[in-house]
């Protein structure tokens, strides 16, 4: 059985309380000490912890047994996991600034929240910061530390390229479609979505079980990310084609000028004179322009074009998944129970 | 004899190399790298390098050999010191931001550079993150890798602690002398400044001659971070008492709303009315507000008992640097040529 929000929720609290002892032992004002905690609570908790959740969950597979939730071994892989859901929080709090979003998880963006303003800049560094406070109190015996370390420095800064590479490629307020291409896609959803949503829950769950040998960290890899590009790809799909009440949400992608993978299999597939329509109509905040962009999707047969790719993709990930090595401690189900998490879902 | 600006300088080109050639590896697009490469250049480079210089110059008094300019051991001292750079432009990018400034070092902050803005935010990230793709690059065969690695995370934190208790303290936009304290002072002075400017840079020193034991980190900690403190009372007694001409820049602590040495000092000493005065006129945009305050610190002769302060303090650290244990490779000129820099410095 896979772990419960609410259950992995519950170790939340004495993680707060592991970061606010570590500061009280600096001797840290109250008022500071209680902002930072307020910006933990806030930025961190309150998400669907899809991320955090699979470290328990993958290590759960990969041990063959059950972590109880109140045991120490379920506290030591979930905490893996809040690092996810921090490292997370460090990003979603930045990029709400630079994309000047308003809400995350119906609330007002933590830039936007009263009193903080550009101290959200700070209170981001400090959620990143709260990863290596924690893996040093926590893993700082075990062998694969130093490891660990590593791979949460890796993962970041290549979160960090594809965010740059985004940033450069898709500004909101200047379209040019020559910036676009199938590979600029490609390298912004790897670097900016998929290390740090699929591998590294997987990454992790392996250091916590002591199997993350370089073949099983190759091995999922080669699978993971593949797999964070498919389910990008369906984001993108879904963003368009979806229907918004089971979506959940209206798409926003062609007026917010994102380099999506639907654009770019359009971009391969237009008349000179349907560029010429889709530069004049792509990345404006305007209800017509999305819906010529709309239409020409259609036109393109992009929704059937999708669900061809998108069964070649699953057949090609079924392939690799049959072919994992399970001689070094990793399983096959580890990844069968990501696909089906994502293979034709609807939201 | 100490190392030269051009000569810590020269080292650059070669760490511009390092970090793209990593970016290389991922196969990062090459409008991304070209902006990363002007971000590194544009923060990085262009200050006095006080910090950096000092790793190169503490590491030559504690092996008591010049370190040659072009060798392989100059490179690698220089690296740690250049890491220490990477530190603080990550922070000033974000500082800058989160403090409306307008130029830094005589050009616009790298926010307010065409067509930079908000990307600032992931350019700061970036910058942090290039400090451990060189240290694991240049550092991982050592035995005190990980050490420096948690040196770094634990000064970074530690910076973005004081710079919280800062921002809270003393906001540009809301005046509460209240708020103020000496020990707050002390904690934002030591937090946010002294543990990256004056202990780091002799902390990898001490690794990078391999002798980095607990009692030569401790000696050292001792007595920088009371030098650190002496050091920022001293920057905030300047600010409103040296000679503009002199000192290079007009103070503008007043009228920002700092939380300086002075201030505190004067609060404790004024009389209830003196003190409604300062209330009235602390941390206003305003000339006659802030000629006010100066002429209070001048009734409460401020100048005189930083005099006095300044020779105790200098007398205690010169008492610690006597006692200072050289057994275990540490040694007092280290201390004494930090000392001296700033000792009864004008600008």
């Amino acid at each position: 059985m896979p772990t419960t929000l609410q259950d992995f929720e519950s170790v939340w609290p004495r993680i707060v309380a592991d970061l606010q002892s570590h500061c009280t032992g600096y001797k840290l004002p109250q008022q500071s000490l209680d902002w930072f905690v307020k910006s933990l609570n806030y930025n961190t908790v309150g998400g669907k912890c899809n991320r955090g959740m699979s470290v328990v969950d993958t290590a759960s597979i990969l041990l063959n047994k059950e972590l109880t939730p109140g045991t120490e071994d379920y506290f030591r892989a979930a905490l893996l996991g809040w690092m996810i859901e921090l490292l997370q929080a460090f990003f979603l709090v930045s990029d709400d600034i630079m994309d000047s979003s308003k809400t995350r998880r119906g609330s007002p963006c933590w830039y936007l929240a009263p009193k903080v303003g550009m101290i959200a800049i700070n209170d981001a560094f400090m959620l990143e910061s709260s990863i290596y406070v924690l893996l040093k109190k926590h893993y700082r015996q075990e062998k694969s530390y130093i490891d660990m370390v590593e791979l949460f420095h890796e993962t970041t800064f290549q979160t960090e390229l594809g965010q740059c590479c985004d940033l450069l490629t898709a500004p909101e307020d200047h379209v040019d479609l020559d910036n676009f291409s199938l590979d600029k896609f490609s390298f912004i959803v790897i670097f900016k979505t998929a290390y740090y949503s699929f591998y590294l829950p997987v990454a992790l769950a392996l250091h916590y079980i002591g199997a993350a040998t370089p073949k099983n960290l190759q091995t999922a890899l080669d699978i993971l990310i593949p797999m964070g590009e498919y389910f990008q790809a369906q984001d993108d799909y879904l963003d368009a084609f979806a229907d918004p009440k089971v979506l959940g949400k209206i798409g926003t992608d062609i007026q917010d000028n994102k380099c999506s993978w639907l654009v770019n299999q359009a971009l391969c597939r237009v008349t000179p004179d349907q560029r010429k329509m889709l530069e004049e109509n792509y990345g404006r905040k305007d209800a017509e322009a999305e819906a010529k962009v709309k239409a020409l999707y259609h036109e393109l047969k992009l929704a059937d074009f999708y669900t061809q790719w998108e069964e070649e993709r699953v057949a090609e990930l079924r392939e690799k998944i049959a072919k994992v090595d399970e001689s070094e401690g990793l399983k096959k189900d580890v990844f069968e129970t990501f696909l089906r998490k994502i293979y034709k879902r609807s939201k």
